[in-house]
């Protein structure tokens, strides 16, 4: 598996740590022994893994479970370090994530989490890798 | 200088140019020789220098100059990339960024940014690094 596929599937499965509220396997995705971040839409940021992890705990404890899809993943690797672009549908809309790894005894783990509000969405979703609107 | 304070160095170099309307020094504020990409709040992505650079060009060349500032920044080194969060201070309201970087010919070059809302914003503006909420 290429690097630039390694980070798509680590970026895969937090997407499915998110959506199945997974507390355990997001625990395991998030880098250990390098600063963390995160912006949930919305939020101040949250800086450090257990202030990260509490609000992934807040997150799946509250009473709306995430209805939350990845499409349209852009990876770019930089070395060690690494950016996933991609639209997170949501209910009735799309937001834009930037998700950012770096490589952690040969895994890719996330230290940034950012997710806003964008006019765009994927184009199409038929299959393999979603292009991005203009 | 250590490499972490070289990053909020570019950091800061980034939101000179945004804030003087500089598309020379924006240019050349952004890596080169890997892919590149912007999200502007409410945007969709922007992907590859060429976009990015035209979408500085129109904001820049727009009717309301971009009246902006950034507070709080903190810089995490990730060998050769880096990322920046910071508040960007707009007319009446903070917005939250996340910029990252990477070493381009033993500079650091932006490669990625992207600005969205956040409900929190500096506690102080006391000089110096200034305290994230929580």
């Amino acid at each position: 598996m290429s690097q630039h596929d390694a980070v798509l599937f680590a970026n895969e499965a937090f997407y499915l740590a998110f959506s199945s509220q997974d507390l355990a396997a997001m625990t395991d995705l998030w880098a250990s022994g390098v600063p963390v971040s995160c912006i949930h839409p919305g939020w101040p940021p949250l800086l450090g893994r257990e202030e990260v992890l509490q609000s992934w705990e807040g997150i799946f404890s509250g009473d709306a479970p995430p209805a939350i899809t990845c499409h349209g993943p852009r990876a770019h690797v930089y070395g060690d370090a690494a950016t996933v672009l991609c639209f997170e549908r949501i209910p009735e809309s799309y937001l834009i994530a930037t998700n950012i790894f770096v490589r952690e005894g040969g895994l890719w783990k996330i230290v940034h989490h950012q997710a806003g509000p964008t006019n765009g969405g994927p184009v199409s979703e038929h299959g393999g890798e979603l292009p991005m609107v203009n």
